[in-house]
């Protein structure tokens, strides 16, 4: 089992966005990060996009709304940064709280700047191939990874196991498209025998948001295996009473896999580099197009 | 096997169109066909097209270029139509002259009048699951079809060969959405061992573009198998000098399926059918909301 290093390939990244936007100046990145509420795991994202922002010499701004913000609000908000010319992404930092229609607050964001990649002129533009789309932050590290881990994809069977705006769907999209050529299935709670769909994946996508759902009957051995999972589970013995643990069960899978990503230190870390090179191509797109 | 009669289908489609038609008088809907050159299957269909409109009392103007036309003057008309208060659908006749930028110019239709649904915004709308999204019509009718036959689609597994843009990503992301609950594989020519993934079809559909593709080694006996490949061969028996025939292999495969469409008589009459539904929706649309 070969162990792909998030962290080492996320710092790769990082360290060629941070070369590329040294070279702009005067011109600094901005990123404009949206939060609404104090939700715990939401904090703490984006203190460490924030944070990274700062590392690759970015200028990150943060914006936070309470938690019964109107949609008028939070709407005006996001017209300024879309009209400002030193904004060159802005983030609305999810989950949003029940009350906001989720998917008509990232299509407020200009296609400019959508550097998260949820909005619909993101989305088309991924499902069209046509260059230029923003793919969002975590299933565009997912192919990274993929591909700094030198694993071919082109006819290789993809299993994606969860259908949502934010991965899975955008997984299964950069998967088939030209280039990647993967065969891809899309599995999700609905699918009748899951685990037959799951064996049969040469590289398997793990983004169900179940706490090690992927067990080792579930994974052909030599298979790849990404989680995508982020879930927090009770733990007396860590101070803050939780930890954070995969979509994959990681120590029943490991032994059989080709090659697999932990958690933490496996997707979580690209997706936070990806979103810096989202900001660094919407800078420079912004810069050269007006 | 039970055989899926599109046209009957189509039929049904269309005299509730129809209906729905008559009482918007006198507001006509209105589809503004562009045919750029005169390739034979173009002429036909839109000619087909034009003629149902007729039928169901909805308006269909033609304005034909010739093969080289240059963009500018495309986007010229196309930005009148877009315009012009009285025009609710634009269809742009693929395949364009290779020297058009084909999905830059299905971008320039109006999102409210791109009831070809090939436009960055309807798919994108699409992956999004957003109501009002406008489905390219072929991956439409296709649903369609699978939901006036009783074909049951939660939990089951969808295997689609093929990964266009206009039939076999959008057919996918139909297939995977909400409501319908498909598990879905995307197949394509990359594909390694090809009918090892099609043998698991429970609904199986053909996109390929490749007359009698699929065999019946290809076909689990009870898929219900949906035929979207309309493939001219040569047939000196025929006036024409060709005639038309299926990605599927009918006669082989017929007997193992518990359903299927024949080409033609299947998917092709559904493609126009919701070409009308998709227009009239446009057409109520621009009127309810300006």
């Amino acid at each position: 089992m070969g162990l792909i290093d998030g962290n080492a390939i996320a710092q790769q990244v990082l360290t060629e966005v941070k070369a590329e936007v040294a070279k702009l100046a005067p011109t600094i990145p901005h990123v404009a990060f949206v939060r609404v509420g104090e939700d715990p795991a939401s904090v703490s994202y984006v203190t460490k996009k924030q944070k990274t922002a700062d590392e690759v010499g970015m200028r990150a701004s943060l914006k936070v709304f309470p938690e019964n913000v109107s949609l008028a609000e939070l709407y005006a908000h996001l017209d300024a940064l879309n009209a400002d010319p030193d904004v060159h992404g802005i983030l609305i930092q999810a989950p949003l709280p029940k009350h906001l229609p989720e998917t008509e607050v990232f299509n407020r964001v200009s296609p400019a700047k959508d550097v998260d990649g949820f909005g619909t002129q993101s989305i088309g533009r991924l499902v069209q191939e046509l260059p230029g789309a923003f793919a969002a932050c975590t299933p565009r590290g997912v192919i990274e990874l993929l591909r700094r881990s030198g694993v071919q994809t082109a006819g290789k069977h993809a299993v994606v196991v969860g259908r949502s705006l934010i991965v899975g769907k955008p997984a299964a999209l950069l998967l088939i498209a030209k280039g990647c050529d993967c065969t891809v299935t899309i599995a999700h709670s609905r699918t009748a025998d899951l685990a037959a769909i799951t064996r049969q994946a040469d590289i398997l996508i793990a983004a169900i948001g179940k706490p090690h759902f992927i067990k080792a009957d579930m994974v052909k051995p030599g298979a790849v295996v990404i989680d995508v999972g982020i879930n927090r589970v009770a733990d007396a013995t860590k101070k803050t009473g939780y930890r954070i643990v995969g979509d994959v069960d990681f120590d029943a899978v490991a032994p059989l896999a080709a090659a697999i990503t932990p958690v933490p230190g496996g997707v979580g870390p690209m997706t936070v580099a990806m979103l810096m090179r989202n900001t660094l191509d919407a800078c420079l797109r912004i810069r050269n197009h007006g």
